[in-house]
C-alpha cells in the first residue's frame, strides 16, 4: 500500500463527497488504497451508526460499498490506461447501480475491512465487487456499477 | 396520511437506528407513513450531504430507501394480519437485500419524496419496490428486500 489515498488524488472540486470526501469536514472520509489487485478500505463506525443496539446500521454499509467502489473504479481507470493517478486528466466516478446483500448482522464496534474486486472496466463503466469484514469474517457483499461523471455535473471553474 | 409514523411504533429497544430510530439523535429520523397503498416519507438532506456540489451523495440516498423500506415492510406485516401497529407482537424488519439504481443526479437543496410500494408478504420477509423523487422527478429507484430481525439480535429486557 502508498500512503496516499485514491480519494487523495480527487481534484478539489469533486471532493466534498459526504462519504470519501477529505473536504468534508462532517462525512466519513473513506479512504481506499490498492493491495496488490484488491482495493482495501477501513473505517470504524461510531457509536450513533447502530441498526439495533449492537449492529451497524445499513445504510452507513451501503455508503462504504458505494464510495470504495466509485475510488476503485476511479484507480481501475488509470490502471487500465498504465497511469499514476497523479496525472491528466482526472477520473471520478459516480454510482450507477448498487447491490448490498447483507449476509450477516455487521458488529458495532470492531473497525470493518472491505476489499474491493475489479470486475469489469469497459470505456467509461467500471464494476467492482466488494465485501466488508468484521473480525476477518464476511458480514456484507456488494456490487458497484460506477459510470464517469458527467460532464454537466463537474462545477466549472471560474 | 396519520400522524404517527410507522416508526413511532417500534418498540424502544429497537427505535436506535440512525436512519430511522426516533431515539438515536444523531440520526436521520426517517419517518414513513400510508398514502393508500402507497407508504411515503419525506426527508430534506443538509448541506454535508453532498457528492458533487450541487448533488446528494448516494449513501444517504440508499439509507433513505434501506430505512423506508424496512418501516414499510414493518407496516405492510401488520396490515396483511389485518392488525394496527399499536397491537402485539411488534413487527421490525432489517434489509436483507437492498438494490439501488441511481438514474439521474438528485439534486441538492429540495426536499426528497420516497414512496413505496409493497410487492410481496411472505412470511417473514417482504419486498417492497421504491422510487425517491426530487422536484417531481424520479431521480433513484430501489428494492428492499426485508426479513423479520432475527430473535438473537433483539435486546434482551432484563
Amino acid at each position: 500500500m502508498c500512503d496516499k489515498a485514491f480519494q487523495d488524488h480527487y481534484p478539489d472540486l469533486l471532493s466534498h463527497c459526504y462519504g470519501c470526501g477529505r473536504l468534508n469536514e462532517k462525512g466519513h472520509r473513506i479512504r481506499s488504497f490498492w493491495d496488490g489487485e484488491e482495493s482495501v478500505a477501513r473505517f470504524t463506525p461510531s457509536p450513533e451508526h447502530i441498526a439495533v443496539p449492537g449492529f451497524v446500521y445499513g445504510g452507513l454499509l451501503a455508503s462504504l460499498i458505494d464510495c470504495h467502489g466509485t475510488g476503485t473504479a476511479a484507480a481501475a481507470a488509470y490502471r487500465a490506461e498504465g497511469r499514476e493517478m497523479d496525472t491528466e486528466p482526472p477520473h471520478r466516478f459516480l454510482t450507477a447501480s448498487l447491490q448490498v446483500d447483507y449476509l450477516k448482522p455487521t458488529p458495532l464496534g470492531p473497525e470493518l475491512e472491505l476489499r474491493g474486486k475489479v470486475a469489469e472496466v469497459k470505456g467509461r463503466k467500471v464494476v467492482v465487487d466488494i465485501t466488508l469484514q468484521a473480525d476477518g469474517v464476511i458480514c456484507v457483499k456488494g456490487r458497484v456499477i460506477a459510470a464517469e461523471v458527467p460532464d454537466e455535473m463537474i462545477p466549472r471553474i471560474k
